[in-house]
C-alpha cells in the first residue's frame, strides 16, 4: 500500500457494525481509514468502538492516521466555493485531499455574484497545481474561475438551491455545457471524487520530478 | 397606438399571405410593424409585395416604419452577450427595443470564460436602464453581470450549444437558480421578449420624469 | 448604504449561531436587516438572542428595522394571488417589498378559475407601477393578469399542488411560455426574487423624477 | 352500424395503398370514412384512386360520406382556440365532430392574453353541451373557459411554442394542474381524441331524451 | 345553490381552523360539504368542533349533509380499478360522485393482469353512464376497458407503485396515449377530479330527458 | 461457430463498405450473415456486390445463408403485436429468431383495445417457448398477455405514436412497471435483442433434452 | 397449484390486517407463501398471529413452507451484485428464487470496478441456468457479465447511489442500452421480478427433460 | 503564445467567412490553428481559399501548422473507445491531442462486451499519463477501465445508440456514477474537451521536470 493512501469506505448504506469491521481489518493492516458520507448518530457508535477516529461533523467524514510518515509533495490543490451552503461538501473534498498528504488552500467565499472577492485570490489560485470548485444553485464558479486558471480543473456540483435546481441537475448541466475549457465534472455533492480526481493529477505534476 | 410601439406580428406558423394581409391592415392604420421569426423563403415573398420592410436576416426579422416621428427617451438599454453564436437572438433582442424607439448599446463579446472583456465594458453596461443578457451553453453570463449592475437583468437562455444542453434547458435551469438578485427570465431563445419587458421598464423610468 | 435597502440574509441551510453572528455584524453598522426562509425552531433561537426581530411566520421570514427615516416612493406594487395556497410565497414577496420601504397592495383571491374576482379588482392592479403575479398548480394567472395590464409582471411560479404538478415544474413551465408579453420570471417559490426585481423597477419609475 | 359513426383510419405510419386498400373494404360495407394524419403527398395517391374523399388540408384529414341520411342531435359542441397557430388541431376536432353529424361551433380567436374576445362569446359557448378547448404554449385557456362554464371540457394541448414548451409538455401539464374542475385532458395534438370524447358525451346529452 | 352539489373543500394546505371556518359559513347556507385530502389529525380537530361530519378514512374525506331531499338519477357511474393499492384514489372519487348525489357501482378487482375478472363484471360496467377507471403501476386498465365499452372513460392515473413509475408519471402517460378511443385524463391522484367530470356526464345524460 | 448462429452486424453507422468488408470475411469463413438496421441506399449498395443477401425492407434487415444444414428445435416463439404501426419491429425479430434457426408464429393484429382478437389466439400463443410482445403508444400489450400465459415474455417498446408517447418513453416506462410478473423488456425499437433474448430461453428448453 | 410455487403478496400498501387475511385463507388451502416488501413494524404485528413466518430482515420478505415436498431441479440461477449496498435487492432475488424450489448460488463481491473478483467466479456463474444480475450507481455490471456468459441475463437496476444516479434512472438507462445482447431488464429495485423471470427461465430448461 | 498550443475555433454556428477570416489573423501571427465541428461543405468553402488546411473527415475537423519546431513531451495519452460507432469522437480526441504536440495511442476496439480485448491492451494503456474514454450506448467503459488503471480518467459520453439512450443522456448518467475513483466527465460528444484535459494533465505531468 502506497503511503499517503488511506483505504476509503463509503459510509453510505452501510451499517455502524460493518464500518467498524472494516476499519479493524485496516487497522491490523496498518493502513490510514477515510470514511465519508456517515452521520451523527453512526459516529457515536462507531467512536465508541474506535475512539482514535477523528470526526469532522460539517463534512460528515471520519478520519484515522495509522502510517506514521507523511508524504511531502511540492504545491497545493485550490479548494474553491461560493460560502457557507457548499461548505459541506468543500470540507469533504478538502479533508479528503489532506487525508491523502497534500497541501490544500480553501476560497470559500468567491461567488460568481460577488466576483470581486474572487479577484482577490485569483493569484493564489493560480498557482495551485490543479483547482476542484464547487458550486451549487447555478453553478456559474467553474466557468469563471476556469476563464482565469490555466490549470485543470474538477467541477462539484451541488444539491445546494431549490425549486429549478432540482436537486443538483441545474449546476450539473451548466458545468458540463461551460464554455472555458479545461473543465471536468462528477456526481452531483461527490466531494470525495473531485478530490481524488485533483489528488492523482497533483502526484502526477509531483512525481514526474 | 401609442407612438413607438409597433404592432407585432409572430411570423413562426403563420403563411407569408398571412402576413402580407395583417401588414397591409396595419398599413391603412399607420402602425409600425415588426414581424419576428420569419424565414428567408417567407421575407421573398412578402417583400415582393410589401418591399418598403426592411430585412434583418440575422434576427430573422422584418420592420416597416410607418409613422413619422421618432419617441426620444433617455438612456438606453444594454443588449450583452458572449458572442457569434448568441448573435441571431441578441439581434432579435436589440432590433426589437430600437422598433420601440429606444436606443441600444450592443456588448458582444463579454462571455463568463474571458471575462475581462466583461470589465473593459462593464461601467458602460452600469449606465444603462436595463440590461438584456443572452446567453447559451452554461448561461452564467447574467449572474456574474448581475453581481456587477445594480438595475434590473432580464436574461434570456439560448438553445446554442450541444450535448447536456439539452435545447437550452441547461442555460435556461442556470439563470432561474442565479444567486445574483435582479435578474428575471423569459422563454428560451426568446430574444423578443426580452426586449420587450426591458421596454417596458425603460418605459417606466423615462415617463415618471 | 441606501435607504431602504435592507441586508438579505437566505436563512436556508444557515444555523440560527450563524444568522444571530451576522445580523449582529449588521446591527453594529446600523442596518435594516431581512432573513427569508427560517423556520419556527431557528426563530425561537433567534428571537431568543435579538428579540427585536419581528417575525412573520406565514412568509418564513425576519424582519428588524434599524434605520430611522422610511423612504417615500410614489406608487405602488401589486401582489397578485389565487389564494390561501400560494399565501407563503405571496407575503415572502410583499414584506420583501416593504421591508424595502415600498407600498404593496395584495391581491389574495383573484385566480382564472374564477375570474369575476380578479375583473373586480383589474384598475387598481393596472395603477401599480409592476406585479409580481404568483401561482402553483397549473399557473395561468401571470398570462391572463399579462393580458390585462401593461406594465411588467413578475411571474412566481409556486410548488404548490400534487401529481403532474412536479413539484412547480407545470406553473414555471406555463409561465415561460405565456403568450402574453410583458411577463418575466424567477425561480418556483421565490417570493423575495419577484419582490426584490419589482422593487428595481418601482425605483426606476421613481428615482427619474 | 350506427349511423353517424364513421370508421377512423389513423393515417400516421400507413402507406397510400393501406389506407386505400381498408377505404376500399368500407366503401363495399357503405360506412362513412375519416382518415386523419394523412400528409399532401398520401392524399394525392389516394385521391388519384378515390377521388370521393374530401379533403381538408388545414387539418390533415379526409372524409366520404357512403351514409345516406344525417343523423339529428339537439345542441352543439364548442370548438375554442386562441387563433392561428392552433388551427389544425383545432379543425381536426370541429370536423371529426361534423363527420359524426354534430353540429359544431368555432370560437377561434378567444385566447388568455385577450380574454375580452373570450367574453364577447362567453354565453354562446356556455349554451353548448360540451367545450374542446384546444391550446398551445402556456396551455392557459381550458382553465379560464372551465371557471366560466358548467358543462364538461375535453382539453386538448398543442405542440405549438418553441423552447420550454418541450412540444407540448407546458401545455399539458397546465391542463392536467387546472384548478378549476370538469376538464379532462387528451393527449398532445390529439384534436381528433378530444372531439371524439366530446362526441361520446353529446350522444350521451341526446340519447336520453 | 343546485341541490347535490356539496360545496367541496381542498382540504390539502389549509389548517383545521381555515377548514372549520369554511365549513360553518356554509352550514349557515344549508350546503352540503365535502371535504377532500384531509388527514387523520386534522379530521380530528375539526370533528371535535363539527361532529356532525362523516369520516371516510381510506378516502382522507369528510362529507356532511345540510340538504333535505335527494337528488334521483336514472343509471350510474362505475368506479373500476385494480385492488387494494388504489383504493384510497378509488374510494375518493366513489364518495364524490356519492355525495353528488348519484348512484356508484365499484368494480375494484379487476386489473389487466387476471382479465377475467374484468370480464365477469363487464356487461354491470357497460350499462353505466360513465366509467372513472383508477390505475397506478402501468396504468393500463383503461385502454382495456375503453375497448370493451362505449360510453366515455375518465380516466385517472395513481402514484401507486415505485422505481420507475415516477410517482405515476408511468401510469399518467400510458393513460394519454391509450390506442383506444373514448378516454381522457386527469391529474395524478385526482379522484375528485375523476369523479366530478364523471358527474357532470351523468347529469348531461339526465338532464336531457 | 455453433450452427443456426448467424453472426450479427449492427448497421447503423456503418457505411456500405464497411458492411460488404465484414461480410466478406464472414463469407470466407461459411458463416450466416444477419444485418439490422439498413436503409435502402446502402442496401443498394451493398446488394451490388453481395447480391445472395435477401433483403427484409419492412425490417430493414440483411440475412445471407452460407451454412448448409438447419437446426431444428421443438416448439416455436411467438410473436405479438397490435397492428400496422409495430410492424418493422415485429419483423426485425420474427427474422432475427427465424435466422437462429427457430420457427416463429406471428400474432400480428391483437393490441388492447380490440382484445376480443387476442382471445381468438390466446391458446396458441399460451403453447410458445416464449412471447416476443410488441407494443407503442401506451404499450399495455404485454401486461395483458403476461397475465394469460405463464411463459416468459420479453416486451419491446415501440416509438411509434406522438405527443406524450416521448418517442417511446411512454411504452417503456409501461412495461417496466407491469403488475404482471414474467415479464422483461429491452431497449425501445429493439426487435433484434427481444427476439436474441427468445431465441437463448429456446435453446435452454430444447438443450436439457 | 403447481408444487414449488409460493402465492406471492406485495407487501407494500397494504396493512398488517390485510396480510394475515390473505395468509390465513392460503395456509387453509395448503399454499406456500411469499410476502415481500414488509417492514419490521408490519413484520411484529403480522408474526404475533402467525409466527410460523420466517422473516428475512435484509431483504423485507417473509416466507412460510405449507407444502411437504421439496421440487427438485438440475442446475442453479446466479445471483450477482457488486456488494453491502445492493444487497436487500440481491437477498430479495434469491430467496424469492428458493421459495421457488430451485437452488441458487449468490456471487456478491464482483462489482467492474475491481473485475479481478468477477473473473475468479466466472466459470461458476457461467455454469448456471440464467443470471439475475443486479446493480445500482452506474449499473455496467450486466454488459460485462453479459459479455461473458451465453445464457440470458435478468438485469435488475437499483436505486442505490446519489446525485445524477436519479433513483435508479442511471442505472435502468444504463442496462436498457446494453451493447451486450442476451440481457433483459425489470424495474427499478424489483429483486422478485428479477428472480421470477429467471424462475420461468429456468423451469423451462428442467421441464423439457 | 506557447507553443504548440494551437488557437481553437469551434466551427459549429459560424460561416465559412467567419472561419476565414479568423484563421487569416491567426496566419499573420503564426498560430496554429484548430477547427472543429465543421461540416463537409464548410469544409470545402474553406479549403478553396486556405488550402494549407488538412481535413480529418471522420472527425469533422480542419488543422494548419504555423509554427516551426514541434513540442516534446514524455509519455503518451491513451484514447480507449469500444469500435466504429464511436470513432468521430474518439478521432476528434485524439487529433486534438496532437494538435498539441502529445503523443497519442489508439485502443480503438476495447468495448466491455468483449472485455478479453480491453485486457489485451491494459498494460499499454495503464503506461499511459492519462486517458480519455469514450463509450455511447451504455457507457460503461470508463468504469472498467477506471478499476484497471490508477491514472487520471477523462470520461466522454457518446450520443452513439438509440431509444432509451435518450441522446446521449444514458452514457452521461452512467459516467457520472462510476463507482470507480479517478473519472471525470465532460459534455456529450465532446471528444474536444475531453482531449483538452488531458493535455493539461499530460504537460503537469512533464512540465514538474
Ligand atoms: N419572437 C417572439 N417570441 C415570442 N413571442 C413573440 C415573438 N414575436 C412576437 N411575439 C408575441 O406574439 C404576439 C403576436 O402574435 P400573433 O397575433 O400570433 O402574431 C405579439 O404581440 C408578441 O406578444
Ligand atoms: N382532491 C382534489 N384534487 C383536486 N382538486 C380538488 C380536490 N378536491 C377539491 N378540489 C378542487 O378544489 C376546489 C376547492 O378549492 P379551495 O377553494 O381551495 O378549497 C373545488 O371546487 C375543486 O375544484
Ligand atoms: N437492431 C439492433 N439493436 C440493438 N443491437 C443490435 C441490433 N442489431 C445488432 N445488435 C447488436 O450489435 C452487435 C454487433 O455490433 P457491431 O459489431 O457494431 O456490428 C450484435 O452482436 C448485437 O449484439
Ligand atoms: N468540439 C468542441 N466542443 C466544445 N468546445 C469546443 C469544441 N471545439 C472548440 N471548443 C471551445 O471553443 C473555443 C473557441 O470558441 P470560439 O471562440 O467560439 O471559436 C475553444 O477555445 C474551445 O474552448
Ligand atoms: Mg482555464
Ligand atoms: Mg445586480
Ligand atoms: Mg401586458
Ligand atoms: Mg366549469
Ligand atoms: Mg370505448
Ligand atoms: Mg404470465
Ligand atoms: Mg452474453
Ligand atoms: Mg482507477
Amino acid at each position: 500500500k502506497r503511503q499517503g493512501s488511506p483505504e476509503v469506505i463509503f459510509g453510505e448504506g452501510k451499517t455502524s457494525t460493518q464500518i467498524i469491521d472494516i476499519s479493524r481489518a485496516m487497522i491490523t493492516k496498518k493502513e490510514d481509514i477515510l470514511v465519508t458520507r456517515v452521520n451523527k448518530e453512526k459516529v457515536e457508535e462507531i467512536r465508541r468502538e474506535l475512539p482514535e477516529f477523528q470526526y469532522h461533523e460539517i463534512a460528515n467524514l471520519l478520519f484515522m492516521k495509522n502510517t506514521k510518515d507523511t508524504v511531502s509533495s511540492k504545491g497545493y490543490i485550490a479548494i474553491v466555493c461560493a460560502g457557507t451552503s457548499d461548505l459541506a461538501v468543500a470540507e469533504e473534498a478538502a479533508l479528503t485531499a489532506e487525508a491523502y498528504g497534500i497541501e490544500v488552500r480553501r476560497f470559500y467565499d468567491v461567488g460568481v455574484a460577488g466576483i470581486h472577492r474572487l479577484f482577490a485570490h485569483i493569484d493564489e489560485i493560480r498557482q495551485a497545481t490543479v483547482s476542484v470548485v464547487i458550486a451549487g444553485m447555478e453553478g456559474a464558479l467553474p466557468s469563471v474561475v476556469g476563464g482565469l486558471v490555466s490549470h485543470p480543473i474538477i467541477a462539484v456540483p451541488t444539491s445546494v438551491g431549490y425549486g429549478a435546481n432540482f436537486q443538483g441537475l441545474s449546476a450539473l448541466l451548466t458545468m458540463l455545457n461551460s464554455c472555458a475549457s479545461g473543465i471536468s465534472v462528477v456526481n452531483i455533492d461527490n466531494g470525495f471524487g473531485g478530490a481524488y480526481n485533483a489528488v492523482l493529477i497533483h502526484r502526477l505534476a509531483n512525481n514526474s520530478k
